[in-house]
């Protein structure tokens, strides 16, 4: 592919040619360096640049099948830090320790940060996003969410006359994988995260998957854009798929709804609504038929209506995809500006977005859990959700027998407040009929 | 939303305002417009750019709702051609007569040029992107393909470190309406495409939409970004939907698939793939439920792997989303670097990517015709299959009586190279025993 010699100005980058430097060579940091070894000329002829893999850190040098004859590899982080001419640093170590040290010791040598990272994002934005600015240099993050999708840029600049209405997210691969097993081939949980964690698709500890917290700090990073302020992670309220079974996901079906974990943000009028939690979608709907590992954001503009991205959220080649992709918008950005910071001007570290308290969103609502297979049963629960102001829309009971004589009761709900719910479901679990605890999951609105 | 105040270097923008002009204020126009207008705020704390719109030029100035007491309003392209403080021309006329003369004028005067306009870009791109290049100005077209989804940008900018192996679109909305409406409520062709007249998702004439003219536009404009090269739009073979019944689709569904027009771009050895053509898809891929006026482009890069963006392929407002982001990109560029053009340099004017010949591309086949019914008739058919080397999947012969005594017969084939199918489907044709022609779809690979 050709290129385009027709540029005027100062570049600031001599001879056109981008150093660049990894920490972390595990799977995401493999997959940067072997797109930016293998595509160099492809860059090339799309950017002008020349991007060079000059240096990658790592305390583990294992076995890969890249040529690195050309990089400097060391376990010393000073090789990148203290080289002048590496303007553009990849952090791909993961975890928000070490990452956390050197990405701030890179921003302090006035060096561009690109990472992959959401939990390093999610929580501590604030202080890396400020860093940033008092060293005039960026760090991008277009990888922490969706994998491969380019969804951080179809918000930032895609979509960027728009004011965002909603979104709402399949953002962790582990848990949809796992639900989607429990759908199509009725697993139980359990049997679902094995398959997965053979598969590949989920960690050996799988807790921040499957407890919801990846899909919060991927969350909290697409409200930060969205709101150009710091979303706080730890107030998403947050609530994983442990609790669902078979039984729920086949009562679910039986009422047209595929159960999946959702990331939802709603700009309302008392602040914005975020939650993650598990969600019953229409199976017509658009999310319903994202499957397996795979990942999609529906987003819902004033001016665009609605629209959808969809793709691999993790592995290492598509993460390589995104982070590259930053690299590039950097290079741009250093080509023309001599290094001044401007993609992460929309973020404001100092402030934060209003949220809507939880309590006073409603929603619709499936509570299933295990009554006493005796009469008057059902009346007594009525009473209670009217007691709340609640409205029953169905009630599923069947005959099938969990522990002694108990049989599972599912009720959907109309519109109520989560409050109002909450203090309902407290007072169905202190019942005498009832057995275990009641799982209370939400309608897709 | 708060801006930042932390740029340094030399704005090429005056007090970092960024003057648009607007060349026709017709539906698309309009929308621009009142983008510009009413999120003005929002803009300006997302990028700290003020974007006003400084004039409007259009023949007709009729009745609309916008406050326009602070643009100059003009039947006279030189009170935008002219006034060296409109940085940015927006060209919403459409057509590729008056707009093509507009938009020469404004790259000649040194402004940068954002259009929505396909026609325009399939058709005059490889002059126009010349006439750009000459002059060091830009010309952007975000909303010429796939309307608000921000597809151009994903593609040339999100998956940048991607060679692109291949893309599938439904990227015309009017044909999309009018094969969701024949295969979700019965009707036959004509009566689907008046309903999409008075709902507006069809023009008075809709030749180009129902022609896959349309779409095959909008497939050289992603083909051209795609292969840094200009896709000279009539060398992509092109079918439209006119001859699709409703007998097609009711087959079609009884054997799994459903027929969507699709834009088909393919890397292979011997050139680039490029089609646009009805295509039975499986009821289980993702394009299969892209409905009504809604458009689809699934992507797949080497990195990547699978990503589609999903969204409004029309409309005032979600095309003015897509303008109005091209207008941000290149203040960006105007604020940075004393408006040297960047954007195109991926498209070479002089360049044109190597084609691959149809004949030798493989696919399956449906092929769908009315004969004779008496015996012996499907030996003869399939000796003729059989002489050109193309093997049979499945026939199916029902009891539905067209004119006379002529019975449609439907036939799937397994791989067949298109000049073999050509040949066959022309010997069918001439059988004393077929009335009427055959009509010949591929399947979805």
């Amino acid at each position: 592919m050709p290129i385009n010699h027709h540029r005027r100005g100062l570049p600031a980058l001599a001879e056109n040619r981008l150093n660049v430097g990894i920490f972390g060579l595990g799977t995401v940091g493999t997959g940067v360096a072997r797109l930016l070894l293998n595509q160099r000329e492809l860059l090339r002829a799309r950017t002008g640049i020349d991007y060079r893999l000059k240096a990658a850190v790592d305390v583990r040098w294992g076995h890969h099948d890249l040529d690195l004859s050309a990089v400097v590899c060391s376990e010393d982080p000073a090789v990148i830090i203290d080289d002048p001419e590496i303007r553009v640093v990849v952090e791909t170590i993961g975890g928000t320790e070490i990452a956390y040290d050197l990405v701030q010791r890179a921003i302090c040598a006035g060096k561009h940060v690109v990472t992959a990272n959401k939990a390093l994002i999610a929580t501590k934005g604030r202080e890396l996003f400020k860093l940033a600015r008092e060293h005039h240099v960026d760090l991008l993050f277009e990888a922490s969410v969706g994998g491969g999708i380019p969804i951080i840029k179809g918000l930032k600049e895609g979509l960027v006359g728009n004011r965002i209405i909603s979104m709402e997210g399949i953002l962790n691969g582990t848990s949809n994988y796992v639900l989607t097993k429990m759908y199509q081939d009725g697993m139980e949980f359990d049997e679902a995260l094995r398959q997965a964690q053979v598969k590949g698709f989920a960690e050996a500890d799988p807790t921040l998957d499957i407890s919801g917290y990846d899909a919060a700090h991927k969350l909290a990073i697409l409200a930060s854009i969205v709101s150009s302020a710091v979303v706080d992670f730890d107030r998403i309220p947050v609530e994983g798929i442990a609790d669902i079974t078979k039984l729920d996901i086949d009562f679910a079906r039986s009422f047209g709804y595929v159960i999946k974990l959702l990331a939802i943000f709603k700009d309302t009028d008392s602040g914005l609504d975020l939650r993650v939690h598990p969600t019953l979608v229409p199976g017509s709907h658009l999310l319903a038929s994202v499957n397996n590992e795979l990942n999609a954001i529906s987003v819902t503009g004033d001016f665009v209506g609605n629209t959808a991205f969809y793709g691999p959220g993790a592995g290492q080649l598509p993460t390589a995809s995104a982070v590259v992709s930053d690299i590039v918008d950097l290079s741009k950005d250093l080509l023309l500006r001599n290094g001044v910071g401007f993609c992460n001007r929309t973020i404001d570290p100092c402030d934060s977005p209003r949220l809507a308290p939880l309590g006073e969103i409603s929603n619709r609502f499936y509570i299933r859990f295990f009554a006493y297979d005796a009469p008057g049963i059902l009346a007594q629960v009525g009473s209670i959700f009217g007691k709340f102001g609640i409205s029953i829309a169905s009630v599923l009971q069947m005959e099938i027998h969990g522990k002694d004589n108990y049989v599972p009761l599912v009720i959907l709900t109309h519109q109520a407040k989560e409050a109002a719910m909450n203090e309902a479901i407290e007072e169905i679990a202190a019942q005498s009929f009832v057995w275990g605890k009641p799982l209370c999951l939400r309608l897709h609105r």
